[in-house]
């Protein structure tokens, strides 16, 4: 199962890539679903070969000490295939995000011009250990009609080669190019040198979309010679207002910190005005306590805190900061709404924020002051996310501002080209 | 006027611009547009300051037995700084890209999501020997509510400083901070490390675009940790059929070659399918070599113009890959419309084609197979342009596919986020 590492294959296999997405655009959406369905059955029908790939892959990971937690994200099951092969299903039902045209308008010489949706073109994907992200970035890519170039963790090599040799056969089966689908992986020692070495690879491959922790964000960042599209850290804001709903306040703040700690869009920091000191403070305290969550508290909401008998940590700047993806959450109490948004603007990390009141004005001055990629007013912040944002599937979600920000879905992995219709115009 | 070039000195400008990019966006359409009034005024009212100071980087371009042409293209006039204020009242009349709502949609649970266009943050260009690039970027990047870092050559720099010191004094006649615009020029030695410490500053610059040169481009692409807009070369290609109109044709084929040739919408090859052998290559040969362009011919269209007493050389394939940008031109004969598709696809630059033709099955073929960002049917390549394609000022055109393909308006400084409307919704 070793490979050498050869920068030279790497580089053809990225041409060959281009060359297969090439044609893989020219070609209507119908065909591509079929290859999504071929793509789907030939998983199913790989079960066996795949789950013993993953044996191999257990088995390194078990002698190389990897924690439990680890080797559960890594594990294949019947069930688990079914599933990926049941999420290619659902991105090949979604619409068509390629060949439209966005918009058409009349030049006064008579020309036609308009905006046409084309693929992006080559899409790189660096991710660590999850086995799924291979066949849902695959679908979503070739859906798209995208090639696609994987680049998985290690440690999960075999299941990952497994799962896209089971995808190439799917792509064969309707006759596309199989090379529009293309796994890269170098066991252990070489490969960061092989990520390197295709993070330089800018003639083949238009994007560069890394998933993973913060280390593998950082690493892209500093060595792509290809745009990135960064998903970093999530620190997002909650700010609740006097005039908020009280029910709506306790109801959202549980949410957005308790439903699932351990993601980005879950809240890390609670912020109170002023006047909402009283009857919302208190018993937003007494809930997230009552849920076991850690509370980093200011002067103001330790004080109440204190008189309620609830335990707390005084909150620091370094808390404020912090993305805990866990059941902790920084609370403070400020003086406005102005004072809330120049918080976010010194701790934030532009991710999703959330205001809850019933002051029409208020609304209007948070949406236009904070520029995070999703503005929510009376919601949890738990639904950024392109699947709750209604985009259909999602590849991530972008703290980059150029290209797409936010929850990505199919049309985010799209581009448009501008189209020109004449009747032999000249330009004087 | 010789600084020291000081990394934290221009770490702290570039967090300034973006602190004052912040405060930017926050304003309405109407405030920037007050600025941007301001700052024509205060052009012209510095006339006599900018003058003066192209005076000193003349006599140093003299000094460094710099070209005629480099010294034209820097040499400002009373009547160059009147078009520079001019220009900043035209980009002023445009539309405000900034603001809207370019889609809104209900979700079942009630939820209100929509994309509100939103400035991109800061936007570092970087740019040779042209002052008026500095007025003409920096009002594009303030109309759409951006911060702009400006570094221009550093041949430039007393111009350019002189001409941002008059645009800073607009933005605080309005109350808007100066530090939205702000100029970074650092002369000689030091320019390219002072870029190379630039093109690192990602937390507070969103995305780079080079203006100028094939070196200029190939080092920002090489350096930039910040997302770049790249404007590479237009190798563009017109393809005539033998259904296309003659008038048309010669036209056209006369437009896009000699109408403007150093520029990258220029026509640089000429493919006739075989059908177009006889009127077609001959007129546009005779054409051509009436109009002074100097002719590289393929094997069958040089046995034509022997037939013609036209002068040719041999076209080779580096003819076929190269951007002339003078009176010359590749030509050759292929044997269909797939051929010519296939020869843009390994010689093109994905800049501009155009197909000429009256035939309505092959418009089709050419606009989906060429995934060139402008594809033109019956009509010159040099509408490749913002300004004639209806998108107002032009900032560049993008030959990265992410983000912005193709000419780039104010629309295509902005980006967008999703603003969510609830009334209290948790994920379930």
């Amino acid at each position: 199962m070793k490979e050498t590492f050869d920068p030279q294959l790497l580089t053809e296999q990225a041409r060959g890539v281009r060359r297969a997405a090439r044609q893989l655009a020219r070609q209507p959406g119908s065909v591509r679903d079929d290859a999504l369905q071929h793509m789907a059955q030939s998983l199913r029908a790989h079960t066996e070969a795949i789950l013993q790939a993953n044996q191999a892959d257990l088995a390194r990971a078990r002698h190389n000490d990897l924690s439990d937690a680890f080797i559960d994200r890594l594990r294949l099951t019947p069930e688990r295939i079914e599933q990926m092969a049941a999420a290619i299903d659902e991105v090949r039902a979604l619409a068509d995000p390629v060949g439209g045209y966005d918009e058409m308008w009349m030049r006064p010489n008579g020309l036609q011009v308009a905006r046409k949706r084309i693929p992006l073109g080559v899409i790189g994907i660096i991710y660590e250990a999850r086995p799924n992200v291979t066949s849902d970035a695959a679908a979503l890519c070739l859906k798209s009609g995208n090639g696609v170039m994987l680049k998985g963790g290690s440690d999960a090599y075999a299941s990952n080669l497994a799962v896209v040799t089971a995808m190439r056969q799917g792509l064969r089966a309707s006759a596309l190019p199989e090379d529009a689908c293309q796994a890269i992986g170098f066991v252990e020692s070489r490969a960061r040198e092989a990520t390197t070495h295709l993070l330089t690879l800018s003639e083949a491959i238009d994007v560069i979309i890394p998933r993973g922790g913060k280390g593998l964000i950082h690493f892209v960042h500093q060595h792509s010679r290809i745009p990135v599209i960064k998903h970093d850290e999530g620190v997002c804001h909650l700010v609740v207002d006097g005039s908020a709903d009280v029910e709506v306040v306790e109801r959202v703040v549980l949410n957005a910190k308790t439903q699932r700690p351990g993601v980005c869009n879950a809240a890390e920091t609670l912020l109170f005005t002023r006047n909402a000191l009283g009857v919302h403070v208190e018993r937003c305290l007494k809930a997230l306590a009552r849920a076991g969550v850690k509370l980093h508290l200011c002067e103001t909401s330790a004080a109440i805190a204190e008189s309620l008998d609830i335990a707390y940590t005084p909150a620091t700047d370094q808390a404020y900061a912090t993305e805990f993806l866990s059941l902790e959450l920084s609370v403070k109490v400020v003086d406005d709404l102005e004072a809330a948004i120049a918080h976010i603007d010194r701790f934030g990390s532009r991710h999703s924020e959330a205001l809850l009141t019933e002051n029409y004005p208020q609304t209007q001055r948070f949406i236009d002051a904070v520029d995070s990629s999703v503005v929510l007013i009376n919601a949890s912040t738990r639904f950024s996310d392109g699947g709750q944002l209604g985009l259909g599937a999602e590849i991530g979600i972008s703290t980059t501002r150029m290209h797409a920000y936010g929850p990505m879905g199919l049309k985010e992995l799209t581009t448009t080209k501008f189209v020109v219709l004449g009747t032999g115009q000249i330009r004087e």
